[in-house]
């Protein structure tokens, strides 16, 4: 039993060293020229190793930045009773990270691996992204509840906010906080 | 001179054979798991020529998805006057598009490799996403004009309204012509 635990031990303290190589990779070389053999050199474990744990290089990438939780610490967006400032708050927060150039390098690798892998983009979308949507979602809601926005946006709105900024993420244009304001002001508010 | 022509013939050749071996093995195998042993293999080259054409996996899915102009044809807005009408035409067909199994896959690979490369994301947005901005922003703008949009949202709204669907597209959820009324319905119109 002893031995046991210890040798979850040692796999979990391995793990934890890929994960930790992995995160030092992409920051260094990008998701495109990562390399399986550095991280394994610099986790001290053999290739076949980083293999058992994760098959392929999506794989790896959605566990390092899951694991980091680059994308938890989503706020819930506060209700002072003024939607438009708001969200205005709340999206130039949420800007402010994708134009931080370590976040938006891990959001462009996100971004990267849930493209390639159907299973890798339901588990972003399902412990990450998901959250953000949610909390904008939410406080839309109670901003159509208190007649302040336009009956039945709420979801479709929530997803375009958020799509919004990924496109001038992916785009190369920079994600400021004139973008958010100007994203806040085409909405349909009452 | 006739031998200059004929190998930049020769040449030319082996570049399409190239990029329809890339086409065929995006189709078959998805971004992630493209091989240029496989392309080089199909297109009846060696693998040093398809490397002397293309340095990366990103510089060749980019050049085949643009070379392939899988996305030209992008239609004008058209102008009947009516704002919601334009608009929902519009975004519907481009919506439908996204829901194309094989152009969902095209537009998931070009996600990928502009989400990993500043250069191939520049040459992707100037070569094919703007054109479908600015067709959008052109008739939102003629929208403000005629007294039927908020003014000043036109630009910010282009983008958010692309930028929602490429959202749905990854995160796997389906790109409906619903969702595109939805949008439409979420616009600040008069």
């Amino acid at each position: 039993m002893v031995e046991v635990r210890r040798g979850r031990a040692r796999s979990e303290v391995t793990r934890r060293a890929i994960l930790a190589a992995t995160r030092d990779e992409l920051t260094a070389h990008g998701y495109d020229r990562l390399s399986i053999d550095r991280i394994a050199a610099a986790a001290g474990a053999g290739k076949q190793t980083v293999y058992r744990w994760y098959p392929s290089k999506v794989a790896l990438v959605a566990d390092c930045l899951l694991a980091d939780r680059v994308f938890d610490g989503v706020a819930p967006v506060a209700d002072t009773g003024d939607l438009v400032a708001d969200l205005r708050v709340w999206l130039r927060a949420f800007a402010a990270q994708f134009d931080r150039p370590d976040t938006a390098a891990f959001i462009r690798a996100a971004t990267a691996a849930a493209a390639e892998s159907d299973q890798v983009a339901i588990r972003f979308y399902e412990q990450s992204t998901a959250a953000a949507e949610t909390a904008l979602a939410e406080r839309l809601r109670a901003g159509e509840a208190a007649g302040q926005l336009k009956p039945g946006v709420a979801a479709a709105t929530a997803q375009s906010l958020i799509g919004a900024m990924l496109y001038r993420l992916l785009t190369r244009q920079p994600v400021t906080a004139e973008f958010a304001d100007q994203l806040v002001s085409a909405l349909p508010v009452r």
